[in-house]
């Protein structure tokens, strides 16, 4: 069977549970404490990080190249489509998402509430919650800038993209960190993407020291 | 013809002028100013960073997706190979470079010695040059290492990876942050590398304030 090395809160290992769920891949899941610098994970990934995947006798890392071998090794049902110019779209937004919303919002939101205390360093920086709080708003806009364009974050079917955002937004929502208020087509997008039996074990996600808000799991939120 | 916007000690857009340069696609370069923001700029990509390329009349952002795109129409040479687990190893050091080497050595040595200058926001932080410095024979290291095992980064042949890797040594190399007599067989990649005919154009750069040592291009070093 395959087996995630992860961390419950950790977007990027998110993708990679959701990619799997989607095609219906089985996954033992086995958390790891990338931050202790096991000598027996830093063989699995020098880079000492999650999400690694052991798939197909293969010890990966890097969640964007674990979701394109899923992707070329899998391809039912597609999470990118087939024209290369919309799948360069997807892969930007996976990007935007990965990157630019992993800086500006997750590192200063979930890193600073979350992280830091289950890793021993310390309480959150104010600064950086602040500053997380306020970029949420710009990305929430043009989100919902892309949504009255499109059905799913990419176009007119669910991908990466899609996948991408909502692990990042279900970290975030884990802490109550996102407003739902803000925008009613951000809210749609995540509870349709929120009901899809792939994100069931993400909604069972616990958190030792951390219990979910009530509408965490709630398909109805 | 195809137009990329962007800075020239940028590894992002280094690794996408490689890309282009090696299968022959002719550019047209435009330097922008990214961190002014500039309302035209900021249309073609709302992420407010190069590279951005537009290329077969569509506007393109965010390196990995533009190497993915150009391989996909674009096929020969490969820059990827076919197999779906080497494909995956590719990618990993894609990642392990333009992620981890990138918030370990780049940003600490090129942004805090070049970007801070150019885009006047003072002085390097001395504590993140020190870090940036030390971090790098690691990475040198780790390079050593699968050298010893493989012709290239990845694998037998060239890729992706060690265009990723070489777009961040050239910037770096730029301002002399590379000890060269660490590891030979890093060196004698890095010349192999840069001797390539795709090499010319980065080799060419000239940043105004920061006249490159003289080793830079030369391909004997």
């Amino acid at each position: 069977m395959a087996r995630l090395f992860h961390v419950p809160l950790s977007p990027f290992c998110r993708k990679v549970r959701l990619s799997l769920a989607e095609k219906k891949i089985e996954v033992e899941l086995v958390e790891e404490k990338y931050w202790e610098e096991d000598p027996d994970f830093m063989r699995r990934n020098p880079a000492g990080k999650v999400p690694v995947l052991r798939l197909d006798g293969v010890m990966m890392a890097e969640s964007a190249a674990i979701c394109e071998y899923i992707e070329e090794t899998r391809p039912e049902p597609p999470l990118l489509p087939k024209d290369p110019v919309a799948r360069q779209e997807v892969r930007r937004l996976v990007g935007w998402f990965d990157d630019k919303f992993h800086n500006e919002v997750t590192s200063r939101l979930l890193y600073e509430r979350v992280n830091k205390k289950v890793m021993g360093q310390g309480y959150p920086d104010s600064g950086n919650v602040k500053a997380g709080a306020k970029a949420i708003r710009y990305h929430l806009d043009y989100m919902a800038w892309l949504l009255d364009h499109r059905r799913w974050l990419a176009g007119d079917a669910m991908t990466l993209a899609d996948f991408a955002a909502a692990a990042h937004f279900s970290s975030l929502d884990y802490i109550s960190d996102i407003d739902w208020n803000r925008s009613e087509v951000v809210k749609d997008w995540y509870a349709k993407i929120k009901s899809r039996p792939a994100f069931r074990s993400i909604l069972a996600d616990q958190v030792s020291g951390f219990p979910p808000p009530k509408h965490y799991n709630d398909l109805d939120f």
